[in-house]
């Protein structure tokens, strides 16, 4: 049970997510230290968002399979860039079974080693290409200033790995699963109007030579990366022997792409849409759409709520009934507003004689008095709404926090609360040193006009994206 | 891809179960001794699984959360018979972010103690109870003779978690989950026809009152445990102090269930079904429940399989279409029988001319062949009869190889192939101390009529199953 009242976001934009995260249920720290505790309300999110996630990835042509949490300690260093990124992160387990194990194994941080060792058994030929498989699966990677769902010791995630016959097919598949699968999740399922673009070499994952990245503002205007898809070129090929004979009898290197989203996405739920309520989720994401609250125990507004849920259920919507009338009206009403439930509607005895309850609608703070007859037709009609306007606010509120400079300064004060776009011409690598200095990164470049850079576009002829990040 | 024929169970099962999950592409050994690969087809076929379970699982009032991987080693501790019982298969992280940790973290056999440290913040009060949670979750457990899905040093699982205000509720729910969820996957989905019972003390969960168990009977007469709901009385309440406030103002210490199933059930489904051209798989398990199967590379085939593929996915199917004509015909139907997609239709030039297909039935190997037009209703009435074929093929099999004795040499005779049924009367505590050093084990405690002990029923005057077991 949560403890109500939280603080604001002008107040103090951490505690605030952190109160959130408690108030509304969805993780706690672990025994461990950096561990994280997804509870149900987390957890219900996170399969929502699994399974928007998965059947797209599955119609981009991946496959789902499973991979060792151990990988030994050898296999992290055939690629020198990798093992660099990754060393420092690493979990070790040196006893198995009560004894002390002849090589140690590390505890992954990430599958593409395990999985480009068998990707070396599996491709021998250009029939076996294109080879797409996606894992999901838990990762370890030891932070140092662990938070809750934004970067713990260990969290939940997706990793798609793939293999391809040219660079052109690879480009284009790391692309594809950058709009299809994480920014139309992003956009058209969590609401967050993501910033495209790809990362600048300091920024780039540990052995790429491309990542591309999605980015959202929160609420505080901080950007966060909410997924990432990675050209590998021939590296992990090379570092792991992936070769194929070609249709014409030759011997090539794979080129490779790999991607990831996690948890963090719940983080960037929360911190995208939240309010000083507290959580605000979209009805595609939200464990329950509709909760219908028994003001106070009687006959009538039992069998009203009953009901109600029963015709909402029918209509296809999640619903819960909160009937613990032991516990106060107005302590349940903060509770299910501290979750985001996108649609509230309280049965009370008086309203009800006269044939009305009370619809409140989360993301507005609506409160209407309505007949009971036809509240599924308006309950439904919220719904649809919610997912847009969420979107909308999102898109309005990082429009209103992003600035076009044309000098480093102007960069570093926009950059400060939001993001700035700077010509990469005028920024340069040492601006980039000096953004470094004050908390700040390229999050993306982008061209002007905020698209994708293509083929022939050298970076000096972009626009970088500015900010602090999470 | 596979290497066609397999060795035939008759000859050496443990090599026929090896090549069936070889030849299947189903999973394989990962780089580190004794963990597990799971391919697209295993996968597949556990995501179906899943899904299937998940759905009894919330239907049975539980949520899913998630618990952290690693455990302080300490907490093992503070229950005496579980640490005892799990001491000698754990692995230990030692170190983190480059630094030998304070305290070692064990990585989790089980989430038992982590569970149940956060039950004892998130119950209070009776209006906490029941407390219903499940997790689905990789678990490592140092296995010294790992084999594929039986018994690997990490495997994929579901574990379930209650707490309760009373005895009788916490017997009921874990018979609940014992008959709704596990029963019901096993027999209606998995189509195998397990025995279900309680385990004798010796065979219990490490800190439980009651394991209850569904065993299920392999193709070598082999017993193989294939889900358990434990009671386990207040053992970890009173280890972690799991209190609530009654009702009526007392303080009591709540009681429990866990309950675990694991991807070792698709070992079952492989030695329960396959025979001795590989797998053969119920469809409601099945990745791909039709393949359309070109002979050759022809425009009319061509043409004609892609219509029937569209026909038989808009009826509801799982349909691959296999157009990999560079590979013998001959070589992709072994592929297929091993995989054990349990319809195949297969479309060449010459029976097309004639509007015939050739239409295999994997379960029963009946190769028919039948006019195009109209098989895919063929193929769904086809479909409607391999599960319950395959059930019954199990069960008939397991009841010629249960034998009812009344000697302890006749049941260790009769329990040496299949089950042999012994009143525990004539069994005894030493009887079994007897099975044991033939390698057989009481695999359940039933009624003489096979259904569940009741309270009141003393083991004593129960059945005692008998066999050897994975």
């Amino acid at each position: 049970m949560s403890k109500g009242a939280i603080v604001t976001r002008a107040e103090d934009f951490p505690r605030w997510y952190q109160e959130v995260v408690a108030g509304a249920e969805m993780a706690e720290n672990g025994p461990a230290a950096g561990t994280m505790v997804i509870r149900p309300w987390g957890y219900g999110i996170w399969e929502l968002l699994v399974a928007e996630m998965d059947r797209r990835i599955k119609e981009a042509g991946a496959d789902n399979a499973y991979f060792p949490l151990f990988i030994p300690e050898s296999f992290l260093k055939l690629e020198a860039d990798h093992v660099e990124g990754f060393a420092p992160e690493l979990a070790i387990v040196t006893h198995g079974g009560g004894k002390e194990l002849d090589e140690p194994l590390v505890v992954r941080p990430t599958s593409e080693t395990v999985i480009n060792s068998l990707f070396s058994k599996w491709i021998q030929s250009y029939r076996d290409l294109p080879l797409c498989i996606n894992q999901w699966a838990n990762v370890v990677r030891w932070e140092m200033r662990p938070r809750l769902f934004l970067r713990s010791r260990e969290f939940l995630w997706q990793e798609g790995h793939t293999a391809h016959a040219t660079e052109a097919e690879a480009r284009a598949y790391a692309l594809q699963i950058l709009n299809d699968v994480y920014r139309a999740t992003m956009v058209d399922v969590v609401g967050i109007p993501v910033l495209t673009g790809h990362k600048t070499p300091r920024e780039r994952f540990a052995g790429a030579t491309h990542t591309w990245t999605c980015e959202g503002m929160m609420g505080d205007g901080k950007s966060l990366q909410m997924g990432t898809s990675h050209e590998l070129g021939q590296n992990f090929a090379k570092a792991f022997d992936i070769t194929f004979s070609t249709r014409d009898g030759g011997l090539e290197h794979a080129w490779q792409t790999s991607w990831g989203a996690s948890t963090r996405l719940i983080g960037a739920l929360i911190m995208g849409h939240g309010d000083d309520g507290g959580l605000r989720l979209p009805p595609a994401l939200a464990p329950a759409q509709v909760v219908v609250l028994m003001i106070k125990e009687d006959e009538a507004v039992r069998s009203a709520a009953a009901a109600l849920v029963a015709e909402l259920r029918a209509a296809g919507h999640r619903v819960r009934l909160d009937d613990r009338t032991e516990t106060s009206f107005g302590r349940r009403s903060v509770d299910w507003e501290l979750k985001g439930v996108p649609v509230r509607v309280e049965i009370g005895p008086r309203d009800l004689v006269e044939g009305n309850v009370t619809v409140v609608t989360r993301h507005t703070r609506v409160k209407e008095t309505l007949p009971l007859a036809g509240v599924g037709t308006e309950v439904a009609a919220i719904l649809a709404r919610v997912g847009p306007e969420l979107l909308a606010e999102a898109t309005s509120f990082r429009d209103d926090r992003t600035v076009t400079v044309d000098s480093l300064d102007a960069a570093l004060e926009a950059g400060a609360t939001g993001f700035a776009r700077i010509p990469m011409k005028v920024l340069g690598d040492e601006g980039e040193d000096r953004l470094g200095a004050k908390a700040m990164t390229v999050r993306c470049l982008q061209r002007a006009d905020g698209t994708l850079a293509e083929e022939g576009d050298a970076d000096a002829d972009l626009v970088a994206v500015v900010g602090r990040s999470y």
